[in-house]
């Protein structure tokens, strides 16, 4: 390869990520975007809203990385640490950036509507040593620095914000300045097979890889992402040499695979309902609607969602669902039986070609020795078969209710290809 | 304060964090129950799965903190680069142990009920210089090892296994190894104010409080927490000192405060629900679920939710709540008058005493000029009352879906409460 690698740092400043308080999820963002662009993310750290730990990071990770992009610290309530800092740092003064007082005035008159703070304007002072990066979203500028060979950029730690500096400016300026190598990924998700059983099935393919193209396991709620990396200097020849050896690996892994594309479950399950012109609606007792919520997460699910319904007491399951009193009394709310019931009202009520139904008890509270915490009932049901299965969850409340709604989509999933099987029969 | 200060280094590893496929959730955990026993996060560092990184982060941050705490790189199909360079960097060499091994043994004949494979039997190996520390949730055996005065501890990346090894071992035997300062904080909840215009409010409250209390601002969805920090070597002095402050930043912010508590707004109703013995009900068209699954992620909630409808295509809203064809053909689901009926419907259909509803166009599709991307209809509805908002979202669908919740939640917050006032008058 005729390029250097270019090695990035992310540093993250602010108390908050230090107490928990806040789950960062700006880095892998960034990480994402930068390595689309074939920056390799070296190290990601995290320091408070102090200045010592600031500074010196910043002299760490420029020895780690060509490009250290910073977050946090910039807020109109923050003790005004990290931009008297920068300044220092890169020996400049603060000066007022025209560009950013314009839009911090243009964002409360047009968008707030109410008059600005002394804090607000302080918001669109910069150090006069930096380039700065408009923020068309929020009130705080970027700032790009450079300093012996490192390229040093300062961002807001609100998400939107950063994504629209990055997107607009510096991930364009990146493949301007540097000249970086190709980078291609290629992502499958599978479903019902842990992760050292893959390991196992796919031990030689994995073992004859060539050192330019990795594999890496992403597990995640009881389904394995396998993704193939490949890094070169041509463009279309490492993405034919991946492609290749992903088509192997998709032959490899045909009767575990879900999408080959680094989509979520609730995505293939659109596409295909979508690709048959069918419609899908949910009956939720233990989940609370989640399922749904993952459905509709997905631009489009208009097109083959109806509905669902959310019978969290059994009044609902009874009078909504049509669930028999005399089911719920004997079998109880979590049973095969009710589950059933479930499916089926819900496809009766909202007239759709396939349901999902669930209900379990998802903890702390609720077992009994007969039906402890974690046990739940799903039911999916099409044109004519209804398909019933039991868990037992052994989680917390939140992990217990993700896995249901995994293994209820992926159940669907089976018996919408169960059904295409026996028909082409 | 007669204690050292104890700091702890969090380090990551794992390629999947530096190219962003994982959200590092584990840090942000690690980092609230270190702290709330007194223990300070000075920095986290997420590094890949290469030996000469993961070297050098051992070796930077011994020099940060007495505590290094490392998580990741210890799965089944991990490269064996950890283990191996634990070995090394603390001068041991690997030997099978009996506990890890027999504990891997049970799992695989009681709970996964497979044949145990080479790559599992490989995990019960640890370095001979390292006390063991078990996994009652998986596979991988945590590490202690202590040099130079610094205790450095491995730990397997998979949230619930690390957990469970911090709560039953690693928690405890700081607290018996260090002499710890008491840490307090306090929480609260705010809504329907931006965080300047907070600090604006508060500003003397918060120049005077002593230098040992700090003041964090939490901006989170629309709502804003706010947390202060006593930290002080007598919990009791402390506790009594951080408490007397707290009270005075609730009755400064009486009329914006949800809770006084970290707790999240769906909880805050609950309370307010459950202590007025009454029920709750949805009907969501945008959000898909989401806001019932807020509701029912709270433990207990069957006590006040009876359930939902997801009414997500136009027959739904009309067939199951009853919103008549004539309004949603002139006037569109997405207006005042489609969610006063949904409200209205969902009450009559699931017998609440109140009920929320929401329809709108989340995006990226389905804007028109008149109801462009972001236009949200709210209803909530109690005893007599229902009222009725428009919101316009700015955002992507992921985050306009959450702002939509958020603001239906606290419009039936403030429902409540504005009826309780209205009847005491």
């Amino acid at each position: 390869m005729d390029t250097t690698r270019i090695n990035a740092s992310i540093i993250t400043i602010g108390d908050e990520l230090l107490i928990g308080q806040t789950i960062d999820t700006n880095s892998a963002w960034m990480a994402q975007e930068l390595n689309a662009i074939g920056i390799w993310v070296k190290r990601r750290v995290a320091v408070g809203d102090v200045r010592d730990e600031i500074w010196n990071a910043l002299t760490e990770e420029s020895k780690h990385s060509q490009i250290v992009l910073i977050t946090g610290g910039l807020g109109p309530t923050a003790d005004d640490i990290t931009k008297p800092l920068l300044c220092e740092y890169f020996s400049g003064r603060l000066v007022v950036d025209e560009g950013a007082l314009q839009n911090v005035k243009n964002i409360f008159e047009r968008i707030i509507k109410r008059p600005m703070l002394e804090s607000n304007l302080k918001q669109a002072e910069v150090p006069d040593v930096c380039r700065v990066i408009q923020n068309k979203r929020g009130t705080a500028p970027g700032m790009w620095f450079d300093k012996n060979d490192v390229v040093f950029i300062s961002m807001p730690g609100v998400p939107h914000e950063m994504k629209g500096m990055m997107t607009d400016y510096v991930l364009p300026a990146f493949q301007e300045k540097y000249s970086l190598p190709a980078v291609v990924h290629r992502t499958l998700l599978t479903a019902g097979v842990g992760e050292s059983y893959l390991a196992e099935r796919i031990k030689e393919f994995e073992q004859a890889l060539p050192p330019n193209i990795k594999l890496a396991y992403l597990p995640n709620y009881g389904l394995v992402k396998l993704r193939l990396t490949g890094t070169g200097s041509d463009v279309d020849a490492i993405t034919d040499e991946t492609e290749s050896l992903f088509w192997q690996l998709q032959d490899l892994l045909a009767d575990v695979m879900v999408i080959n594309e680094d989509k979520p479950l609730e995505e293939a399950i659109g596409r295909m309902l979508t690709d048959r012109g069918k419609t899908l609606a949910t009956a939720e007792s233990c989940t609370g609607g989640f399922i749904s919520s993952l459905i509709t997460a997905i631009p489009g699910s208009s097109n083959y969602f109806m509905g669902g319904v959310v019978s969290y007491d059994n009044n609902i399951k009874q009078n909504v669902l049509g669930v028999p009193k005399k089911i719920l009394e004997e079998k109880g709310a979590v049973s095969e039986e009710t589950v059933i019931e479930m499916v089926k009202g819900i496809k009766r009520l909202m007239l759709t070609d396939y349901a999902i139904a669930v209900s379990g008890i998802m903890g702390p509270g609720g077992g009994t020795d007969e039906k402890p915490v974690g046990t739940v009932w799903i039911a999916v049901s099409g044109k004519g078969e209804t398909v019933c299965q039991k868990f037992n969850l052994r989680f917390d409340r939140k992990r217990n209710i993700e896995l249901t709604a995994t293994n209820a989509l992926n159940a669907l999933r089976l018996l919408i290809i169960n059904e295409e099987n026996s028909n082409s029969k």
